[in-house]
């Protein structure tokens, strides 16, 4: 199940600009926007190489499967927005403002990445053994770390609930962002606002 | 696509409890529970079949395709979910009121159902032609009750923005519940008491 490449998540991880990696970065583009479009299931590899320009024997150079692909884009978003969490949370703020960092950032790179991200909302279980397993570190990554948040801000609703709520929001953006209908920092806005006046009971 | 039993779906929607419908609803279950646990491409209509008891031209009798059993599954649950929203809504009450009867009917429904609810929020895009028209005319008649009461309350947040969060938090839900951890009543006030606060400002 795993590629031949080593080593080709972690190069990606860290954000290498070598050729093979940018190929790779448009790779996994083009392969988002085909899962988004007609699902992971129903799209094979053969139409990503397609929409990306690439041979079917050529795509096998920089990944083993279908199912690489998906793991790469999981893997890849989750760990941008760890990252970006992460520099948000270094910066010395009080907690509501951490938060509403943390809610404009998400915001922002859901509407650059919408393709991507809704691959990681759809399609979480779509992936199964250590490809799995490897996103799902980083996804609770972000989940804690968030959750870290709401509850040194604390409120009327158990943290955890609070957290759950708060991605139940986020995530099903990606089922109804319309780019012509919704301006992200004010989408952004009402969603911090509605909840966090919510969570601290008014 | 349609079943060659013209009105399957509509004796499905008025209730009727002829022997016929109990079976089919039992195949129903089945199917969500099937389509649930492994995602609705990978399962086959044979494996539904295996886990009703059917044999295999046994459920061709009671419905076309796999998609029909979809389809079946989206327009039962949508419909039940409509009704169940009139009823509330035909009681006099505030707004508030029926909101929060709104998202405890949601929950409580979601919790007995909830691998029909997770295959309505997870294989939203897997219908299409008519089938996803008729599913859709439900989905959004069932999104127009919840946000004609959004409306009535008035809020901070521009109202149709509001239902989008609030569905965002209610759907979510099939992907975290653990009927082990979780207690539905408890949960569907801590939702409402969070967005009604957040909504409201405070």
């Amino acid at each position: 199940m795993q590629s031949s490449h080593k080593g080709i998540y972690e190069r990606l991880a860290v954000g290498k600009t070598a050729r093979f990696d940018a190929k790779l970065v448009h790779l996994l583009g083009c392969a988002a926007r085909a899962f988004a479009e007609n699902g992971y299931e129903k799209t094979s590899i053969r139409q990503v190489a397609k929409s990306a320009g690439f041979s079917l024997s050529n795509i096998y150079y920089y990944v083993a499967s279908k199912e690489e692909l998906l793991f790469l884009i999981q893997y890849h978003t989750f760990g941008r927005l760890v990252e970006r969490l992460e520099t948000i949370l270094e910066r010395d703020a009080s907690p509501q403002q951490h938060l509403k960092e943390m809610v404009h950032m998400h915001v922002g790179y859901l509407v650059e990445h919408l393709p991507e991200l809704r691959v990681c909302v759809t399609e979480l279980h779509s992936l199964s053994g250590e490809y799995y397993k490897k996103v799902l570190v980083r996804r609770q990554r972000y989940f804690e770390l968030t959750r870290g948040i709401v509850r040194r801000i604390g409120g009327v609703v158990e943290p955890n609930l609070a957290t759950l709520f708060l991605f139940g929001m986020l995530n099903w953006i990606v089922m109804w962002f319309d780019a012509d209908k919704n301006e992200p920092h004010q989408l952004a806005d009402s969603l911090y606002l509605l909840f966090i006046k919510g969570y601290k009971g008014g």
